[in-house]
């Protein structure tokens, strides 16, 4: 069975418990059994982390992508601006899959861009909790298809 | 049984016919095939359109927008450019997610951004053809909640 | 009887119809009637078009252009992007007036321009429906003084 | 009968005397009375003032305001610098509307913007003498309206 | 004997009739009648469009592109704004130029670039309808040294 | 006893009279009254002006840099474009502290900066009329230490 | 008795002992006794931390939110790259005073902006180490009105 | 005997007595003199003026152009904001040289240009006052040569 | 006969010996030669030459402007940079041709504009060594119609 | 004998196993060799570390930067973004010398600039791990010269 | 007697000769014999140059500073691009004037800046060949009052 | 035993006598003297040159660029203009080593960038004249390893 990273980057800790109005009631521990189950669905094995330290994030990439067949990653606020983030996706070559909960388009002109995002496959922005599903199964697409 | 629009933009009836390195091999009536299975598993009717003029993709909104629940729009290099196209998607207001076959963030920095997009749900990049299934399932997500 | 062109751009066919907050409750019939009432009471004769292409405006003005005294038209978001309508604008050399129906200064930034303006005799924005009936007094004054 | 505030910005006491290529040859007394006559039309008492200080012109707002019912300003050159005078148009929350003599759109770029339009209704410009006379009709329309 | 296209973009059918002063005299009918001597001298086979429609350009390229052997191409204004015709170029995969009548360098800044051009072999601009027929040879020096 | 002066820019006679949601219920012979009790509790002397013109503001200066020790300013609108204003601080050297009642940084983009903030010793942003009483402790404090 | 933290960004621990001709001469040690001093005055309970790492000060913040009643924040070069602290700031929704201790507008054009302010009540910047005193008097202030 | 009016703009009432190392120790009286010394060699008549005050000025030259033959203005700081005194200066239609004692050159990057220069024959900048008598010969080399 | 200067900037010496996938394999010589032939066919003289430096060039212009009646010129780089070069190119007053080998629209962005091609007739860019030729074509068929 | 730091940023941990044509074989630890061997020819004492935890770093140099002469960094992306590793670098005082395996002005533009570089004595870019062997020489050299 | 250079960059041994709506009918050796006479007037000895050569007036500047006491310097276009010329001025420490024949602030946007003034006392814009006087004049103040 | 170039740029050759605050004591001659004595204990031929002239340091690169196996570059300011020095340098294909004496990140914006470097391996900014030193190290290091 093989195994994908969901990464929660800074603040995600906070899921549904802050600014609901924003980034919808989901918490982060049901969000985590939702991806659980839909993992189980794609006969896939998880590995949950969530972080507000950039280099804790770079640090599990690094000790981590030997046994990865993918990621899943909401970097939140440091899509922005971590060059290191980027680097370090770029470096461990794996198909991963950047989430954003509300739509980075409808967002302040500062935040409508993504430096991480190129080191990735793609983005899904603005689907709220369900986002992380569909990249998920976006994942599970892209190691079917053995393309990767 | 609610009905949602699928649009592809400019250029995309040659899709997988031409620059298949960029776009990959699917070509556009095996995509339709695709859609049309997982709107039947997702238990909406589809009504699909491809049109390489701005306005037509336009006029079809307002003829459409009444008998619709929802759409999943790729408008290509229009959502470059369209100012139109964005507000009659805004003024239309049903759930709308934009697409993209390739990662945008991967291209040149011209193409590293969306007009349109501000006037969707979310938006879908770099997925491949699979990222047309994905929005089809938001799309069917947002429905089932019931709360757009 | 000299002949007037009321040229509505694209989504405008959709005034008073949808986002009435923005753009208020009359709709583009009655618009068209207090336009025809204005003209007649200004002795002039009304060509009225709408299009949500580009290329039929271009078309209708390149077609017309010959019967016509006078242009006033609200390119909608056409104004922001068509440089192809502005040099069919500067083309047809006739006196045009464009209009906004909602202030461009109190919108996004990006809307805070326009590409078109500069082929036609000025611009009146902000001022609702209301605005088409001043842009065709502006005309009536122009022709009247035959300055132009 | 409702009083309406007609405010000439800096250099527009010259209007008609310099640079008549520019802005025509109607000087400001023959404008001032046109307006005068207009306002007797639309049964409006008019208070006209001019002065090439912008202090001057924000005084008047404070000091005139309460008497007032509307405001048709021309700031001239000031629209392009003047934050305190946007503020003071915000701060009166009368409906204004600003007007240019020539249109901006085809002046160097620098002058293709306005920081008081912003705290408008909305924007004349391009139409001469004449746009002011609209300006006027547009207060009228709004008072009688009674919308704003 | 190979067939070249020759497309002309919007406003291009009021060449010679309308701005002389800066499109020169020659009517597009004149034009079309150069450009088919030297194709006859060239032992080419012309077809030659004239479109005002950014989506009508696109259907023509992906209706014909097949039965082409070469384009020569004057976007106009679309060559300032349109990825999507630039992307039709690209897809085609033929080679084509572009062709401007006046100099882009001596005009307003936001016409000193094309979008276009990066899809083409190459660009002539300001040297009046003479540049099509170098244009022309061109694309016959292409096909014959056989190396696109 | 030291002599401070605390100068009032345009617009800041209608505090408290308009637009209380932006800049508070209290008035400016209140926050006078408030800044005479905190003068007289810190022994220093206040010597308050208020003008709507940037020339009286820097007349002020001139006239009165002499017999003043330190400076309380908020500059409003004219922090973002008077560069005269910040050459006459400048030019009497003495101790300024910058206030702003609203946060500049939840402002409008062209409102996130200061050209005269940089000829004082520093600024104080967003606190409401608070934010005097506390530039006047900041001129007290710098003072007291004679460190300037 | 309310609890208000202290954050101290990077390199603060170094105050006083390293360019003192920047950052004047008064330790962290001396500093923090200062604020437990104005703090016993304003009857307000102190929490001070320091951190080099953008992840401690955001993990402080949400493991702490949930006691406090206000925060005096010093981001130091934080403010003008972290939009993750900035997400923190304004998910934890306290009052929060962004302090600086030099002028930032007399500083590099780098430095003259502030990320982070955004999400905070308002800004002090320039006043020394004396601005962490206001700051926490203007806590004290928002806390008195309970307009927070 | 042909008139000059001298103009100096904002802060220069304080030349030579504040901010020596900028500019210089020659105070506005002794400069006078010079002028006028200058301007008996010359044969020209002076009008010289200070003020702080952009209106000030603007309305001198309204209330003094028809007895003037040239102009020699210090705009200041105005040189960088002020639209309505360059419109002033395009108005009244004389030779003016715009001066700058110290070079604008060698201060920050926004004070590197000039909007009122564009109004003015030419500048002189960084000469100090010497800059001054230069620009009244200039003046009367215009006016010798009769060619304005 | 008429003289016609061909020009070749920097680097062109070693136009076919050095990155030949980028500039064809043709050299300098051959080049020449194919100019040569061309330009008898033409009926013009042709006066060829070489430099890597800036000044050179100009001098070439302006001790032969009297003896030329046309120029084809590849400025190479120092069209991106010759600001001096355009002043020459325009103080001769011939009709210029300006001649890049590969199209600078596929090139770095840097390289997406010309200083020198406004002080030209027009720009040929993209056509190979092939463009020369079509460039003096261009320069034969301006004289021909005696139109410079 | 005097102790030089040797700082490897974010990722560098990976250097040599991961996108060797991008940076190379030599992994971190047979760098560290090299660099051992060289300071022992150079008489200096090395202290080396790895953290991909920008706080991490700072607390290095803070921690130790009584008992070292020098600094070796390779910041890798933290170049780009970290102000608050430059304030650290420039709080410590000493020599330091930025390292960059590759040549940052062949990579992405947003990567051609560094903004830790200011606080440092000087970079080294584009010469491979060799460049830290240059850095280390570099920093003997200054130290040798007791000229820091 | 001190000697001065007077140095005539790119292009302007065609002074008076070409472009005479632009740049006056004065010819070089009129406009050098006028320095000649002015400079016996200051009792100053010239060194005059032309060239179109950058390097060979870099070369002058450092064959000939020890013997200069001042320069008077057109760079013509090289002000607008020449670093290397700017650091010649700046390396050789002499009191230079920069003159522009025309004024620059009434030319195109890139020709509304100085690269080489910043090493110079000062520039004197837009004043003919009559700028060259006072530039000699300029220098011999300075040179009078040994204040360099 | 291979021959490498060393290339000083313009103004260089007044190295060590003028600005040495800026550039140092050591003069060219000793410079060039401890670059022989490192190139003979490194077993490289050294062939030293030093121009004012883009253009004779390009020719010198043509006219020697068989006979050499590496460069060590110096190019001063025209590292931020020349872009046909770069072109030269791509051309030669040789390993190439910018060097700049002091480092360009802590001088005016305009400075911290390079045109030229993108055409070489690597840079070397800062470390004075011992730069050159490490330099030739570098290229010593590239031909050793046969690598280039």
């Amino acid at each position: 069975m093989q195994r994908v990273a969901v990464i929660h980057g800074p603040n995600l800790n906070l899921l549904g418990l802050r600014e609901p109005e924003i980034y919808g009631t989901t918490d982060l521990a049901t969000l985590n059994n939702d991806l659980a189950a839909k993992a189980a669905e794609l006969n896939l094995e998880l590995d949950i982390m969530q972080s507000n330290h950039e280099g804790e994030i770079i640090d599990y990439l690094h000790n981590n992508f030997k046994s990865l067949a993918g990621i899943v990653i909401n970097p939140a606020g440091l899509s922005l601006t971590s060059v290191v983030l980027r680097d370090a996706l770029a470096a461990v070559r794996l198909p991963a899959i950047e989430v954003h909960i509300d739509n980075i388009y409808k967002k302040d002109d500062f935040r409508q861009k993504s430096i991480t995002a190129a080191a990735t496959v793609g983005q899904i922005t603005g689907l709220g909790a369900f986002g992380y599903l569909l990249a998920l199964e976006a994942v599970a697409d892209i190691l079917r298809r053995e393309k990767y």
